[in-house]
């Protein structure tokens, strides 16, 4: 049986079916919930159906996870590593058709979607050569015969709670690192967005099939709010990534610190653009335009506060689809509605005198996600990403406040919720830590050179 | 006018007095609260009195506090390295006395008394090497013309709740590393140890005044609960540190991630060693003593579980101090009084058959704190330190569960909280972290070779 | 025209005919040097004839290599990797093919041969994930208003001079880190491996054409000691990696030096291996036949010594290649034969009654390259691998002196030469290191306070 | 016996006569070669006599040097960290006598002899914190129940050949780093400043002796070129630090290589300042006069080039000391002489029309020390410190060439030799690496999964 519309026929080479079920548990794909549809945000015409798991199949795809979470963490992470390169071949194969999917089910433009996709691989090759360099230290201690070791070992599982906006880069940059880190990865999309959800956990489940390994060390979830809190109050889950609002956010940490397990929050953002008097204004525009519209206003680093009345848009346009026109507003920079996290195509513009008085305005949001200046003046660059600049944790120059590359930590401070995802040293979040002190003599000297009885 | 007792006075060579106002808030000392006797525990007789802070103070400390962050993380980092090495020297001075001090107020030997100082000396001089190794990194970008920069900045004001049983040390794995991470510090010592708070602070005081620097970069409150509370809401302090119970933390927690602050909590330990059949015995039972027994049992680390009727103490001991029996109990290993923290020298010992036993054993309790084994097998020993080994924080080899050396992190998993104070890359908790991307050319490039437009 | 064995049909696959151009020049095969033949040495048959290049075609090939390093080091260091992954899944492609050339033309066995290749896939692997993550530092600077970077730049190009014994893994471990750091690469392979040198280059020449970059990033030379002297002296290559026999690496280094350029060496190893009497039996006489005589003793991690009369072996084996048998030597330890590297299947034994007396035996000859011992000791472990223990690169327990991992650095001290390749931070080697200090105030203060007219 | 002159009588509180024996040799000062006046440049005037070592002088402190080096080592680095945080405590007492000496004996004026000694004090302070930070590496293994380490052993003696222009501080960079690292010093100072030698050996001396350790672990010469050839001929000195010129620097390489030592060596700068048509005037110029004739132009980063006739200046002041005339020549780029590094304050001036031209002639000598650039746009100062840009190992922005900071790595690439001393991973160079694979199971897999036999 095939796809309502023609244009939707694409979908059955990345796995995808009119009905598919929504639970990879085990090895097994299925789901006895309630099904729902999927359906494109520029006609809200459906593309498929899918049916959510039940909290019985959670515990199913739990119990297995965590079984297999004891094979995957005794082979050799470089050996993880090469799992993850396969998987990132075999997205790499399909990049088009993934692409597309994410253009047609969250409303991205098809480039961006693209662009989603590739950020996953990219995180793939990224993630192979980090499988080789988690590296623990070696510290010189203070008594003789003894060697302190800093070793770094898996937690588990990690659970990874993403959002509509991106359905498939946020997976990447948490599911790849947590892989090569010796974790299982326990994963529930967006209720929005469960084809992209489908499509990538049968790629990598096939590659798990190759080579192999336990189908569970994969396990994927389609379902919505209960799923997500089950993945919160779960002890066998000692690190749940979430990203999604400040609101939820913080009702997820309350839930999973209460049983001292770990989160890592990527939330809200309210992301202001400065353009000081001696700024490239050619640059500074194209990239207003970028950051403010692109992903239709739905990036949580989109561009919102720009360095009030209507002065262009401000309608819903008139069509099938949920399309908003790009709007900017003129406004006082004490105005209470500037403070929240706005999710569309919506730009407020505040002046400001001096650059103490713009940061002061990008840093007076409860946020802390991303932020830009434009100028051409090294004292400016400076002084804004030194201590007493923009208190975000994206601090662009003359780029706009999106599109971040997969070398760097990706996170924002304050409410955004402090967590790193991708490059740099996030991949320390997906790991505990311990001090070991060998002790490879006969004596027993103590530290600080306390003698003791 | 003396102190009461002779044996006493050697506290004014430190600054004390029979009568001490409790506050050091904004370079004065002053507290207008309850009056309070401090008490040695070894005979429950009073060594001096003192003021505790009331919240008028308490926000008088903060404003003035909040406004010397400003002044004091303008400063070059190696300019405040050179402050913390002449603490250091400030409390190398005066070392037997502050020794004399903690050991006098707490209770534990004198020998343990110096130690403690001596961390605290030890840990200056270590953040001094630190002040000029706060390094960022300069990530490679995939754009042309671009540069990424992970940046670290202070996070302004740390605030440090330090527990009884090390009055000064954990008071110097954080203030030293926030210092120079360019925090001020506001600490609310133990309610029972305020005579080490205040000989510390006015040491700290002295150096900061002869550097002509606002004094309120080190704020210090006598104070109880009520005082913790308002650290823990206060939306000045982005990062909380916090010694204590598993109880108490998880409260200091949700109140400090409800305003998105951050915590680090040093809380409750539960800790096994493990005397394998290959042991070296003589090095065991030497250990073991001093696991158990050192502190009076009141370190975090102390050993609790050692692989129940009791065989030896149990008993409190006549006299005018709080003395306990050593006691050693012999007990199921599922019996619910072993997943709790006993604070005293009481060691609860169990038996197993394998090495996979003992380590499920030592993994069994809710805290994540430290860990022994003793071990003269190599496979054991990679075994005990790998990803099937033990879970804690602190895991050790032919040496006790207790005293840590400064160049490692120190800190727990699970129910122990999580944090890491002390060496290793710490510090990166009391600073933000910016990924800073900046454009030097003149195209605007996107990343994932994204063509917007 | 076909081969002259039907089983040397399988070259054609990879790129190789009867007969070969030697010099990849500017994007083009050619040669106008000697014609030689390139044999089996398991029969000493030929395989194929290869002409090698003449000193203009050298200069040819330098000119244009020169030229195109101002375009390599111009693309952003993430998409250099992406070349070098690209030439990864080239190589895996052909590993089979390639596996079976290294084995004919080198002579070691056909599942070593494929490990060779594979080891060079693993390393471009390695190195995309490295592109992203030739990390700077950001230093704090002891001056207000000043930032202090550590930068790190491509050198230019890099010579590579390889051994017939590792004819392409050598090359792996040089290229792949020297092209993500942005350098291009002028490669010299060993005068009897030439079919080894041209396949390979085939395959990564094809990538760098399909991304329409300049062929010259990557120019090989077939040739003698001419074209190795050429190199050797060339002002345009800033770093020259050497892989041969210690006499011929001091010339090497003389020449390079004495024009302030860098080397980076491979020489000769002498390795031993020490059998504790608490060794596992079983597993030291498994590592010691393949420490002894993989790759026909001929790796320069071939275990030589081990913890004289003939005991066996000691013959040329009669037959029409060069086979000499495995050969064990019982010999004094002071014998001068001992310090020198004999190249073949031959094992010294020695006798030692200390761990003491063995580490200094073991660090007694000028080479410094591998070692292991065998024991079950930890005391013994960490002895062996501290202060006073082996001196050499590498330093093994429990396996053998060779098969090293790549994400490890490889090299050894002393008369080895002191080179690091493949992982850890080897790729420093292949980039300079810049200081930057930049003042972006208005004031001009100097370090260490200093107070200047 | 006092001091011929009254001036000079400050000069017993640092340990120093009339008559002074120049070698300290296994704790005991005694010399027995020629005797040489040492005289203050300013006035050619002797200030004291020193007796040089003879070559069994040598000899009999690098055997005690060699045995003290095996107690030296197997100290914990942390204690090793302790000694030299007296040591730089005791230089920090006689800071203002030491500055003096080095102003009187070497030239320069006060503050910067001062400047000099704090330089040490600051690298003493550095060492201390990198004495528990001398971080070896635990690396994943590709091989099941393997783990691999990179380990940091001391080398065992360290020679540092330093120059007169720097008579401490550059002992300073190599000592405190070498002595943490494990390593015995041999110093030989400049035949121009014995006193400095002498002084600083002195306070080293009794802080060593306080502590109960062997005197030889800091061993000095005050001796001609026949002691430095010894260094560099001498096989128990694994690494030779020297700084010099080129000429002579290239010819202690030689020895040294040939003998397979290391080297790390500081030669000749040839440095220029490029002053852009955007820089801050002001500034530039404030920074040329202290880059051009600060130290008297005889620090290897003053400045030489800006970015010819006489302009001012060019005569031997007439006086009783070495006077020159600060002298500034404008000169065409490609002029012989411009490529030779003149001691004194001479400036060229040359000019320039882009960007890319002032690069190009910054980078057209031999010498690759330090460089500078005033400008006030951001693309130019990241194509000044990108691979475009100087090729220098100090490459400033608005700051003048001179004036380094510890925490950064100082040294150059070219002709200057491609050293790195003081801060950031310079420590790794006095430390020898090993790769250690410990197998702790009881299988024997190979890397890249070869089987073998």
């Amino acid at each position: 049986m095939g796809f309502a519309k023609k244009e939707h026929e694409f979908l059955s080479a990345i796995g995808l079916a009119p009905e598919n079920p929504g639970g990879f548990i085990n090895g097994k794909w299925k789901a006895s919930g309630p099904v729902i549809s999927t359906v494109s945000p520029s006609n809200n015409q459906e593309i498929a159906k899918v049916t959510e798991v039940s909290m019985e199949e959670y515990e199913e795809g739990l119990r297995s996870c965590n079984d297999a979470a004891k094979t995957w963490k005794s082979l050799p992470a470089p050996k993880r590593g090469e799992i993850v390169r396969q998987i990132g071949d075999a997205l790499r194969e399909k990049l088009q058709h993934l692409g597309k999917l994410v253009s047609l089910e969250m409303g991205k433009i098809l480039a961006e979607g693209i662009g989603e996709v590739q950020e996953v691989i990219d995180m793939c090759d990224f993630a192979v050569g980090l499988s080789r360099q988690l590296n623990g230290s070696i510290i010189p201690s203070e008594r003789p015969d003894h060697m302190m070791f800093e070793v770094w070992n898996p937690l588990g599982i990690v659970g990874v709670i993403t959002a509509f906006n991106f359905p498939c880069a946020v997976l990447g940059w948490n599911a790849c690192i947590a892989l090569v880190c010796g974790n299982c990865v326990v994963w529930k999309g967006a209720p929005t967005t469960p084809l992209v959800t489908i499509a990538v956990t049968k790629l990598i489940a096939e590659v798990l099939e190759k080579n192999n390994l336990p189908a569970a060390i994969f396990t994927a979830f389609c379902g919505g709010a209960e799923i997500g809190e089950a993945i919160a109050k779960d002890t066998r889950i000692p690190l749940v990534s979430f990203t999604g609002s400040s609101k939820v956010g913080a009702k997820v940490q309350q839930i999973v610190t209460e049983r001292f397990g770990k989160c890592l929050l990527e939330l809200s953002g309210n992301n202001a653009l400065i353009v000081m008097d001696d700024a490239d204004v050619g640059l500074a525009v194209r990239s207003i335009f970028f950051a403010a519209v692109g992903t239709a206003g739905q990036r949580c680093t989109t561009c919102r506060r720009l360095g009030g009345k209507i002065l262009t848009g401000g309608s819903v346009i008139e069509s099938d689809g949920n399309f908003v026109q790009p709007t900017i507003v003129e406004i006082a920079s004490n105005a209470s509605v500037v403070k929240e996290e706005l999710f569309g195509p919506v730009l407020y513009v505040m002046k400001f005198k001096t650059l103490e008085e713009a940061i002061e305005l990008n840093n007076s949001v409860p946020q802390g996600l991303s932020s830009s200046i434009f100028t051409s003046k090294p004292n400016t660059i400076f002084k804004w990403i030194g201590p007493h600049g923009s208190d975000c944790g994206i601090v662009n120059v003359n780029i706009p406040t999106n599109g971040a590359e997969i070398g760097g930590a990706f996170g924002g401070e304050k409410a955004t919720g402090g967590g790193r995802e991708a490059g740099s040293d996030s991949w320390k979040q997906y790991m505990r830590r311990s001090t070991c002190t060998i002790n490879y003599g006969t004596e027993l000297p103590l530290a600080q050179g306390i003698n003791f009885g």
